[in-house]
């Protein structure tokens, strides 16, 4: 299972502990929620619920005795980002039992009686203040298992983040052709249909679909519900029409199609977007793409596609990075590095696998170092690091060959003395302390939907932000970054020495105006523009949001001062 | 180095034996050269000579003794295409000395002299019938290594070629940064002068860069003659803007920049154009972008971006399939498949090489021969394959996993008997006579800038063609062919299927459209539409050729009958 953990704030467990909120922010706080609540409430009609469907939801449940249940939340990017959302509107969430826990969960939700009450009040408690309902839908083992280990992870995962070695793989042979349709199929369509139930019969039902598990949900749903307004968000990103061009005819216009059944396309970036628009011209003989109006006719209906970069919440990660669990561990960070004779730090918070590119992050140190030696007992480069899907054997290799390379740079000798220090990415606590401590935080992966880190580590701390341009956040962050190509390690090894010799008063110059793009720019502000464009759409109007950055080109060396 | 013998007819040595061309074919032919010789003389003044600029000429050089020498012609697809340039117009060729006898040849025909006079008569000889005149520029070692076997091949090929494993591959380190300067630079400055060089001083220089070893010629040629006529012709793909995100900023602004320094861009598709305008838009700050009018505005001039699908000249081609060494390895073949039973037979020509994608090919037949398993008698593969680069330990390693692939299917056996006959891929002539005894040929390349053996396969033989979307050629030929997905193991195995199935009054209608395009858009076609370009370009005007094929949509299944 995925644990992104490291990368988004979770809420903070201490609530007595948060430091006093400003005034200032307590009104923003609430002009923004009044933003989401506006058009919410033009969006829903009387009593009527959103539904939001995930292939994961936001809590797992374990059956402790017959009639008691612990229920944890998850960790994920996508549930934090939607979390709360059951805060601002009564919220229907759809998504697939995971294992036994879930399931028995599921059907006990199904009924009514004490069983199910008091299930319901252990969701309560674990989610307060929301007015939230959860339907977990059953899906057999070999669907689930062809469903998730076969076609979404790894396969869409990798042709999406370009972690394929083309020449070899993937092998698109009849059994991945057998897991697309008895599996990737079978649950989005049972998916579909418990959303469409979860619409009910009264009113026109809001269906929010997230992620690339679901590209074939929004048919089933329009097929039971024609009056349907669906949404879908894409959390990973939508590579080139060449990336796409690995899947099979059938596959690729089936996943185009299935999109096309929304009302609405949101992506993390514009580049996306508009990958997604020439993906549309490329493969759905039917489609007329409209370029300058981010829309695609087809079928008689028009699909709007538009960006929603995600973000996190700002209130509730500055209250945990104040909280105590952090304070401990930068306490503890302070000693070492105190022993370590204070050196500049730099910090790279993420889960262990191919596409966060840590590979050629530890490469470039290497060579910074063997350039400045003078920086081994000057720096140190400390990696939050959570394994990742360990049982796919891809992600072992590259684990194995990252291992190699820190050792390599570490060599013999007193921990604190070793240059690069390793330390477990699954405390979230820890990640936080490491990014308030930090000189440079390195965020370069090959590419990514978003990435969270680059946001939270110039809202805790006071970092230089070296960011590889094909991270999703380089669209918003680019500009007051130090940016680097992901394969480069030339380029990163000395954009590292640039960063760890910026002038203060020019770090926090760019840090400045970082922190006011990602407080500008929040999961409230994310959520926001989605409401609001479903509500122009559920009238008959074009979305407001068509917002287009000048991407790539902000890609240019910054001239700083 | 590279041998791409097998892709490309080289002209017949025995002219004496060619099959008598018919009166239809010899006026069609004079017209083409009409076609090209009179926007040739608008481009040309009085006794102007046109510059070619290329990697490798189209003669390598031996010393036999003091002043005695041996010429031998190249193979591969540029060299063949340009090869008869001269027969139409007075040429300068100017090309890298690639060894100690082209260096001591390129010496030579610097001077004036007897020795001088005794090679120009080698290099007559060889190329009769031509104006044309030769330059080989001497580059040291050091720096025509790092050009060639470190920047162009492997790292520009594999990149444009999509090869590379993203999580490990490339590392831009300070040797290839090195490499790039010291070498790619240094040969590119060196060709573009002498190119310069080459145009003389009379006329506006009128220049034709050729592929991905030139990206930096045309400034160094700008430089020297601001008023030259420059169009750079790129072989091979031009992929998506994430592909080139690879590249250090640096490095891709520079290779947009140098190209957008000529006056025509030319391409083997236009998906590869679009691609190249997409890449100056997000890579070249100053440069603006006119999709509809194909072209860039840079610096106060204008770029105009074409395709010009390259391709084979047929009257060469037909009259070499019609002599005795195609006929005797047509005899032999065919007295072995008598032994084998008359099978059907698959053919596949190309270099063992990891775009080539024949790993796939192997697979998918395999999987056939498991679902049909009475086609182990019933079929032959024969893969004419030449061995390539396997000096590049990925070559090799790609070698010896599609070996392994082979041996299993084989297995133990009579040769006759083995489904698959691997046979030697460096004697042309017996690659044409298996392309003529094809019932299907398979052309499944995961990316290929153009691939001429779809084109020769049905100009020489009757075969149904099974044909990869991302080979350049299908976006001429894929609405007669059975298209397949590269990645696509189980696709491919049910179209070889299809494709053996196919009644032949199918097969040979689609035979007739296929040839109609190979023979329209032929050699000279590809030539005259750039030389009628460039005279537009000379006179101050925009350039005609501006067809625009509707490309992936051709890729859905066609309907046959």
């Amino acid at each position: 299972m995925t644990v992104e953990r490291a990368e988004v704030p979770v809420q903070p467990a201490e609530d007595g502990m948060r430091p006093s909120v400003t005034a200032q922010e307590r009104s923003e706080a609430s002009a923004r929620a009044r933003a989401i609540r506006e058009p919410l409430s033009r969006l829903l009609v009387g009593d009527q619920r959103l539904v939001v469907v995930s292939n994961r939801g936001p809590l797992s449940f374990r059956r402790t005795r017959a009639d008691a249940w612990r229920a944890a939340r998850g960790s994920g990017g996508l549930v934090t980002a939607l979390g709360e959302l059951g805060r601002l509107a009564p919220v229907t969430w759809v998504s697939a039992a995971m294992d036994a826990g879930d399931r028995a969960a599921g059907e006990a939700l199904a009924t009514t009686g004490d069983a199910s009450d008091r299930l319901r009040q252990v969701i309560a408690d674990e989610m307060p203040g929301q007015d939230l309902e959860l339907r977990l839908v059953d899906v057999e083992d070999e669907a689930w298992r062809n469903h998730y280990s076969v076609v979404a992870n790894p396969f869409l995962w990798f042709l999406q983040h370009q972690l394929y070695q083309l020449p070899y793989e993937p092998r698109v042979d009849d059994s991945l052709i057998g897991a697309w349709r008895d599996g990737y199929a079978v649950v989005n369509e049972r998916l579909g249909r418990a959303a469409a139930a979860a619409g009910g019969s009264e009113h026109r039902p809001v269906i929010l679909l997230q992620d690339y598990h679901l590209y074939l949900c929004a048919p089933a749903v329009r097929t039971l519900r024609p009056d349907a307004i669906l949404m879908h968000f894409n959390h990973i990103p939508w590579p080139s029409v060449e990336a796409w061009q690995v899947l099979p005819q059938g596959m690729r216009r089936a996943i185009c199609e299935g999109l096309l059944s929304n009302d609405i396309l949101g992506f993390q970036t514009d580049r996306h977007a508009t990958n997604f628009l020439l993906a549309a011209e490329a493969f759905v003989r039917d489609a007329h793409v409209d370029p300058s109006g981010r829309n695609v006719r087809w079928r008689g209906r028009t699909i709007w596609v538009r960006s929603y970069p995600i973000s996190l919440d700002p209130g509730a990660l500055t209250s945990f990075a104040g909280g105590p669990a952090v304070r401990s561990w930068r306490k503890r960070l302070r000693e070492r590095l105190e022993r370590a004779g204070r050196p500049q730090v730099i910090v790279r918070v993420d889960r262990l696998e191919p596409s966060k590119n840590a590979l050629r992050g530890f490469l470039a140190f290497e060579a910074l170092l063997e350039r400045e030696p003078e920086l081994r007992r000057a720096v140190r480069f400390i990696a939050i690091q959570s394994t990742s899907r360990e049982n796919i054997p891809e992600y072992a290799r590259y684990a194995a060959e990252v291992r190699e390379v820190v050792a390599r740079v570490n060599g013999m000798g007193d921990p604190d003395e070793q240059p690069i220090w390793l330390l477990d990415g699954t405390d979230y606590a820890l990640a936080i302390a490491a990014l308030q401590l930090a000189d440079v935080v390195l965020v370069n992966p090959i590419v990514d939907g978003m990435n969270l880190v680059a946001k939270e580590a110039v809202l805790v701390g006071e970092p230089v932000l070296v960011l590889s341009e094909t991270a999703g956040a380089a669209e918003q962050l680019a500009a007051d970054s130090l940016t680097v190509t992901a394969a480069d390690v030339a380029g990163t090894s000395r954009t590292l020495l640039d960063a760890l010799r910026m002038p203060r008063e020019e770090r926090l110059y760019h840090l400045r105006r970082l922190r006011q793009s990602v407080r500008n720019e929040d999961l409230s502000w994310w959520l926001g523009r989605q409401v609001r464009d479903l509500a122009a759409v559920a009238s008959g109007g074009r979305p407001p949001s068509r917002q287009l950055r000048d991407t790539t080109r902000r890609f240019e060396p910054i001239l700083f001062g």
